[in-house]
């Protein structure tokens, strides 16, 4: 029996554009003599169509796309076995299943997930029984070409998951498929960092336990914030990894299991690069599920717009992405040097715009009023937010998608310009500290120089009063870093994350950790106007991550 | 036995402070002689601290919150029973209860939530475990004065709750106190214009059912975009109303059981009085809540900025309140002579800015750029951003809430510019139709003429090109109003609307319904930036609306 794992990249809403792509997916499969085909979790509608999950008219929609694709299959493809994931109507409090359907022939098995997450990105308590309020049925392993497999959804196969310390699930879904010759899992995996090494871990423990081997499918693609990596893997009974894709794609996985299965290469996670290609897929995702083949965006002479600008013209070309160098009265000679060097290495479409002019008249119409007042960050702000609007206009002009350039250090204290320099239809490294994109910008260089040199040194700067520098206003971003993974991501009081910081900064004290952790909330009503940022990390700023915006805590 | 239904107006992270509201509330009820005080769901932490209810460190905070309160009452007032909302640590999974717990003297009992709701902005079933996951002692009935009184907490009598015509619990957690005294439920419910009849006639139907009185107590104030109206009333064993609230605030309603309940005067719904108090109270509320006691905004001499001016001259008083004229080179004669009307009629601090000279300078910039391109919405945004950017120089030269005037129908639409007339900090009257608009301006009118008579009668424009009205681009409000109730609140597809809107207006068709629905799906990603927005109907658009930005339904 050859199983193929696919990966599919598909758009939420569009039933035909999906189903097309299925049957293409199991054309080529069949070509290559596969027999038992996977496809992810909600792979025909997409994930995660949130609300509109909860109106009448869709479920009848998702229904009848799957029976169109069981007809077509039973017509083509009738002795095949294809696993597919959509959702399901059932009759328990809220109304839906997500879905586990085996199709063969005439044949049509429905099966349900069981563990419903309910943190970070996953709202699916929100919309989806579990398995467990539903008939035995649900859970029943599939029989084809002789052998019982069982069916698990994504979470199903995360039982022993942890929130900050916690096992937040009772039950184990692996169990149940003790005795049986497969089991497989149709995954909507959102991408991060971490994540691939953290997938095999896990399902290698699991087919370790229950001494059955497991095959795992991830979506592909960009769903707004969310990234799917394509990924695909197969784990022997002994918890032993055979086969898998090496990095982020959507090409399918193909494997004899009867035979010898393809013995893998050594894990070896390709970090960098896997990151690059998750977020050049995210911009290129969001544009073209848009309608957009262009972008527009400030280029500071600075590293952020320097990697973003990078991203996009990989993401859609060169040609299709307008840099704007938009020099303030402050900006200094060598940055609009950088930015000319960016274009001129990355090839995009640079335009040269300086603002001193439109500055000076809206100052002086501002002044009158401003009279006798202490000097603030206002003037700061207004020179960002003149730029936020110059990029607009392009974006306007140009159907044009702009792109945000913020970082996650940036976004976590604010050091950020609501309607300046955050604005944008997507925010491409806001998951990203200001470390990591030093190392993410090293990388890219390392594979093509693109990224000026003297923007790789030099000391980070808003230039927006002289002699400016990041460092006059936030702490050094090796500290700050550091601390926003201990406060932001690990969820920690300063008092608990104090000793940590100090173990790697002694210099560090409560008072600094204390600004910082009110630095950050205090700015949660900037995020929650923020674009949509590209998550790559288990923490991200957006979706995700549900805080109130007026707090003392 | 006299019963003080307390709702009270508290922080989210403020443990120190709400202590202090809850000991300030039992002292004047005591000294107005009740002896039995019940407080909304939540109230000593308030609704709805969402992740951060996540935390380690969050629940020790509230258990230590909840035994100072407890001493203290139990060292001042250890005759007396109190009913607090608070979250109780669990073991099951979610770690978390949503509590209601009894403090009588040394006697403490914790109760739990049942019905964990999941939909709109409750985002519950992330947080907590329902009681039925716990031991069954969550559930019993407690014992006060010779008397059997069952705790239920906000959801719990909302057991016939229906989406879209879907029941969505089983179980009935009031059917448990058949045989009690009295019940209470302790609440959170968000304030809408249909909120208060509901209630009423929900909780009438459960003591109906059940054959006990039931005593109801909902918190006050505004919360971000969420809004209580802090309603309080007391229905008798046969469902009949005996005392209530009879509008939005913050005061307690206190009866005495034993003896004659006061009997209620008639039903009367203060409609758009509870609609203003509510709309003013959330701008006080997030203003004065993060520090600021100014707001700022443009008014262009229509009715949606002179509405937004009148409600936060009441909120903040008319010396704090800027109002900024800001004519570009469309504006009419007539739209600067009503601003500036409705400032001299309100009060408030007016600015005459006109921005012709800085959208001159800004073309110029661009027209270099722009050349050959054809004529669109580029240089109408330009003009809103100018305007959006001179509204945030104040607010951050002032330390100003900028306040964005944005309506229903246009939030529905996208018929607002991003960054432009869409920046603020709250979104006050975006859960308003148009139409709501003027009926809201008219009632205000009636208690006091603040918004100039033009302003109410003339027609609706933009004034960013010549000649310019609302109805060049969108269909008359009246039929857009009810359209978008039957898509956007109802979530019905067009094809089923259809009818409905037809019986209204005969002359609308499926193309139109259609091209409404597609205008709205597309312009979520406007939305998603949007400030947050005062929800003061059953579906707003925000935080109880999750949608994706790219879909194709």
């Amino acid at each position: 029996m050859k199983l193929a794992l696919l990966p599919v990249n598909v758009r939420i809403g569009d039933f035909e554009g999906n189903l097309k792509i299925h049957r293409t997916r199991v054309k080529e499969a069949v070509a290559e003599g596969a027999s038992f085909l996977v496809f992810p979790e909600l792979s025909l509608v997409g994930y995660l169509p949130k609300d509109l999950l909860t109106r009448p008219d869709w479920q009848k929609r998702a229904e009848t796309q799957l029976e169109d694709f069981h007809a077509w299959l039973r017509a083509e493809y009738p002795k095949i076995g294809v696993v597919v994931g959509t959702t399901l109507a059932t009759g328990a409090t809220r109304g839906l299943a997500n879905g586990a359907v085996f199709l063969h022939g005439a044949e049509r098995e429905d099966r349900a997930k069981t563990l419903i997450p309910y943190y970070d990105v996953f709202h699916e308590s929100r919309y989806f029984d579990a398995a467990t309020a539903l008939a035995e049925s649900y859970r029943a392993p599939i029989s084809f070409a002789g052998k019982k497999i069982g069916l698990l959804i994504c979470e199903d196969s995360w039982h022993e998951m942890q929130i900050r310390g916690r096992k937040i699930y009772s039950g184990n879904p692996t169990a149940q498929f003790a005795g049986a010759d497969l089991i497989v899992n149709l995954s909507a995996s959102p991408y991060d960092q971490e994540k691939k090494a953290r997938r095999r871990a896990t399902l290698q423990k699991c087919a370790t336990e229950v001494g059955v081997p497991i095959a795992y499918v991830n979506h592909f693609g960009g769903h707004d914030d969310i990234l799917f990596d394509g990924d695909a893997f197969f784990v022997d009974a002994k918890g032993q990894l055979r086969a898998e894709k090496m990095e982020a794609g959507k090409e399918p996985l193909l494997l004899r299991l009867d035979g010898e299965i393809k013995s893998s290469r050594p894990l070896q996670d390709a970090g960098l690069r896997d990151l690059s290609t998750m977020l050049v897929t995210g911009i290129r995702d969001y544009a073209h599920k848009n309608g957009f083949r262009r972008a527009v965006l400030g280029i500071s002479g600075g590293i952020d717009s320097a990697l973003v600008a990078t991203l996009a013209c990989e993401a859609l070309g060169p040609e299709n992405v307008i840099g704007l160098v938009l020099p303030t009265k402050f900006s200094s000679v060598h940055s609009v040097e950088d930015a000319e060097e960016l274009a001129a290495k990355t090839g995009l479409q640079k335009r040269h715009l300086p603002i001193k002019m439109i500055h000076s008249t809206f100052s002086m119409a501002l002044s009158p009023f401003f009279a006798g007042q202490k000097d603030d960050a206002t003037d700061e702000n207004l020179q960002a937010r003149i730029r936020g609007t110059a990029v607009m206009a392009f974006a306007n002009k140009f159907q044009a998608l702009a792109l945000a350039t913020g970082n996650k250090s940036e976004f976590a204290m604010g050091y950020t310009t609501l309607y300046g320099d955050m604005c944008g239809a997507l925010a491409v490294i806001g998951d990203l500290y200001k470390t990591e994109v030093y190392a993410l910008a090293a990388y890219l260089n390392s594979v093509q120089a693109r990224i000026p040199e003297r923007t790789l040194t030099k000391a980070p700067s808003a230039e927006l009063r002289p002699n400016q520098t990041d460092q006059d206003s936030l702490p050094p971003y090796d500290l700050l870093d550091l601390a926003l993974k201990l406060l932001v991501e690990e969820e920690l009081g300063p008092l608990v994350a104090l000793p940590r910081l100090q173990k790697e900064f002694p210099e560090a004290d409560l008072t600094l950790l204390e600004s910082i952790a009110r630095t950050v909330r205090i700015n949660e009503h900037k995020r929650k106007q923020a674009p949509p940022i590209l998550r790559v990390s288990g923490r991200a700023f957006g979706s995700g991550r549900l805080y109130p915006l007026t707090c003392l805590y």
